[in-house]
């Protein structure tokens, strides 16, 4: 038996819309520590990972290990029948076909109950080693993901430079060539949400080259937090990792592409 | 001579929009207890049934009973132009090729002035017999038409139940299954408009299997009136009425699905 | 060495939109006395004019004459990059292949820098006297904007006829006619801007055909001004002219349609 009851619907919702940008169908998988789901890109480019401590739940309930193959298409639509701040409980029987979910309304009078229907997925679990990383960097991930958007406009790649005068984000093509340079200390300022200062921490320079498609798709996670953690050293995957409150992360891998070869 | 006074351009642009979404043309009937028009869709699963009282309007005027062959489409195109809160006068000679269209500003310093072209419609009224339904349902119009559109992503088809219990509204297909369940006095909270309380009137239980692209196009009626009254008896035409303030109101009348043949 | 600096980058983004709907390429002309860009459209109907005076600029840089050939839609995605609070700086060297674009956000800490590549492009400068016009309308944009949008529902042209009355845009077609009134003085209120006051100046009633294409086109300049003039004689290009704050306007010339060719 598998229970986890979270007290706003809005937060699976804006977990699954950047995985299913990702990949069709990945395991949920459920312990007594928590839920975990690892998804890679087809063509293993890109790969997500979702963590979720299970005190992040209440109650939180897992009898045995389950690994609950889900269409994250078809769980996102569900996930659109709840309101934003509904309570929502999801729960699994040990050998479940179905992953059922329950949405209820501020005051309990409106109650929705889902049934989706769970898949047989082969996967195998990437193990990644836990590492430090040349350049650690903290910035608002609503000005990421605009540089991003902005950039795409004008190539395919996006190169990002960590050197001591800041972090340069940069991009050219066929109409010319950009680059957004932000410094050590830099505030973002959002009206709603205040000023968020970058943070930089740079034991070694960096310079990767990463695509722009892969990059917008990761940034439809900016609404799971404010800020967004990019951790870098030359040619290995870079990952960038949102927080979700209290409760966990979710980090994506993206691959460097290799200059050359653009 | 038929002219008639509305002191609010909008009231026309909610009530034509649902109706165009059913059918392409439809007589506007015009006699001197007020204006009706009944559009049946071309499958004859859906009919919309438009009431508006002459003491609604102010002057109304219609010396002779006129029936006046209006597209829909084109109708909509030309109350677009007129702004939401101007005052709006529809104009028709007895022997009438066009209505002629009056908007008003607010202080009369601009006025608009538009034709449109008639058409001759071959339609019979279908008359229906005033009833007692089994179940008269009053919920939020937009709680309900969420409900709808959230449900189209899981079938086709929603079945409304209506017991002791309270009103349940349900679909399923090939991701799973869903139902959102509504309880007697539950509170629809809209920050703008308030709590809207469904209040459920039942003399007999009732199912009734509806489609939901049928539904998602009369739930476009919403913007006329915050609450929806659904009368319902199993095996009849469930009908969907938004009253439109204190001048008529805006019916539909939806056949249900014989769940055998779906 | 040409420089120029503008406390506002959203100014730059809406001179550019509305241009680049009409042509694809176009010389940017800079002299000491200011920048100006002259561009028809391949059908030779509509023509742009901007100008923007030096002293708008601060500073304001340009060593000898240089007409830098752009490509508007890449100039436009460079300039979507920009923040609309940003500080923007161009600067082009005599013997320029660029037109380099800098964006600083209010505190500096932020700093984006373009390149963008320059054309060559055959241009020849129309000529256009300066005279005076039989009618001169001064009218909120956004009702302008509106009244085409709205009219484009019923026809192809539109038909402005100014007589002592007012002036009246005018549209028709296979649904029926309509027609928008507007009286001298009248005035337009908008809740964010107040009121703006319709002003025609009449020296002989004027009667002319346009595109609804082309005004729609037009219309995109909206953002740059409240009010717009209009300056038209029979059978000459209409002059729709958009005043860029102090320094500067942007206007566009459209050619009359003969009615009896439509």
């Amino acid at each position: 038996m598998f229970e986890a009851r979270l007290p706003q619907a809005a937060t699976l919702k804006r977990i699954i819309d950047p995985i299913k940008e990702l990949v069709n169908d990945a395991n949920l998988d459920c312990n007594d520590s928590g839920i975990s789901m690892q998804a890679m890109d087809g063509s293993h480019i890109a790969m997500s990972s979702l963590q979720l401590r299970a005190d992040g739940f209440d109650p939180y309930r897992c009898d045995r290990n389950l690994s609950l193959g889900i269409n994250l298409t078809s769980f996102s639509k569900i996930l659109k029948c709840a309101g934003n701040d509904d309570v929502i409980t999801m729960k699994a029987d040990d050998d479940a076909d179905i992953l059922s979910l329950m949405f209820e309304g501020k005051n309990g009078e409106r109650v929705s109950q889902f049934d989706l229907k769970l898949l047989d997925i082969d996967s195998e679990h990437v193990s990644v080693p836990e590492q430090d990383y040349d350049c650690d960097i903290k910035i608002s991930s609503a000005e990421f993901a605009k540089i991003c958007r902005d950039l795409s406009g004008l190539g395919q790649s996006m190169v990002i430079d960590v050197t001591k005068e800041g972090v340069r984000f940069s991009a050219g093509g066929e109409i010319g060539n950009g680059s957004v340079m932000i410094k050590q200390g830099a505030a973002s300022i959002d009206d709603e949400k205040g000023a968020i200062y970058t943070r930089i921490n740079m034991r070694e320079p960096v310079s990767v080259t990463l695509s722009l498609k892969f990059l917008n798709n990761i940034t439809k996670a900016t609404p799971l937090s404010e800020t967004l953690e990019i951790h870098m050293t030359d040619d290995l995957p870079v990952l960038f990792q949102y927080n979700i409150g209290e409760i966990g992360h979710l980090g994506f891998y993206l691959a460097p592409q290799i200059p050359d070869e653009e």
